[in-house]
């Protein structure tokens, strides 16, 4: 349960997650692929509009707009790269009810400046972080080659988004307040999902 | 004030407005190239929010979200393109007054389906051939290269959101309906920009 931070501003994704995921949760995503597959895609976009929502909330603090505009691109292209494979096997997005982890950290972040840039940056980059492990798991463990290839390129740019949210924290606030804050929010993070019964979903 | 139609589904931006721009706007937006940069880039998150808006409210529906998140993408990458000029030049994104078309001709957009959904083809559509009408004007009359060379390469892809929204339209909608519309959403489009007083903005 360990939450350490390497020497640079970029910590790899072990270090945001206070806890690991659950063979349960692999066991569950690996039979049920198309599940997850439509979970994924609405993950994306998801992290697409929670990127240009944050832009336009804080549309005028310099250097913000232009980070995350072309992470809310790369998760679009995500999105549909997911998309056509579901396509190509015969199928498409589908009303999916998303379990309430996004929902549950949503509430964590606190309602006033400057907490609250902290707490949303911190969030999507916890979110960023558990998606990149768990699509790590993926790309090990599904028995689907196509999937497995999908899975390992993606998770490569997943990396570079929960750096990206961490370099926005570090441009702004002091180092001790964000590793502090981040401990708390990993733990939280960690807690509900093991609150959680696993389901077919990136984040159940 | 004649609105004529191609034989083919892309009409080019002539045919979807009522009326071309005012000497007067040209001469404003040419006079105010700051202020006209900084609510060119507002008009472009804008128009990727209402892409992703559009994909999020129409999810399940086939054919949509994977044309309206390349659209969402290019409106993205064309919105860090102006800012990176904005920037350059010792700007940023500032507060800017919207003028109250974009409002105004969203009050048009009828509310119960299947209505719903093609005036919201047809009102972005209209926008974007605005846009692309004016972009055209600034690429032929501004006195600055770099802004005229800009606009020239934007108003390219302006011309493809617009066929594409006509395309979705066509997709899905009877011709003469669409027409029929696409008619009255254009003049009341004329009536909205000649009421307004000319400002240097993009839909003013």
């Amino acid at each position: 349960m360990g939450l350490l931070f390497s020497n640079n501003n970029f910590p790899s994704n072990i270090k945001w997650l206070a806890s690991p995921t659950s063979q349960e949760w692999i066991e569950q995503a690996i039979a049920n692929p198309i599940e997850v597959l439509i979970d994924h895609a609405h993950c994306e976009r998801k992290a697409a509009g929670a990127a240009i929502q944050l832009m336009f909330r804080y549309l005028c603090e310099p250097g913000l707009a232009e980070k995350l505009s072309p992470l809310a691109r790369e998760e679009l292209e995500h999105f549909e790269r997911v998309l056509t494979i579901l396509i190509a096997r015969g199928r498409y997005l589908e009303p999916l009810p998303a379990p309430p982890y996004g929902a549950e950290l949503a509430k964590r972040i606190r309602k006033t400046e400057p907490e609250r840039m902290l707490d949303s940056f911190l969030v999507a980059g916890l979110i960023e972080a558990r998606s990149h492990e768990r699509m790590s798991l993926l790309a090990i463990h599904s028995p689907d080659n196509e999937l497995r290839a999908l899975y390992g390129e993606l998770l490569k740019s997943e990396a570079r988004h929960f750096s990206l949210y961490w370099k926005l924290a570090h441009e702004r606030y002091e180092k001790q307040l964000i590793s502090n804050r981040l401990k708390q929010l990993a733990f939280e993070e960690a807690a509900i999902l093991s609150e959680l019964h696993p389901e077919p979903r990136m984040h159940s």
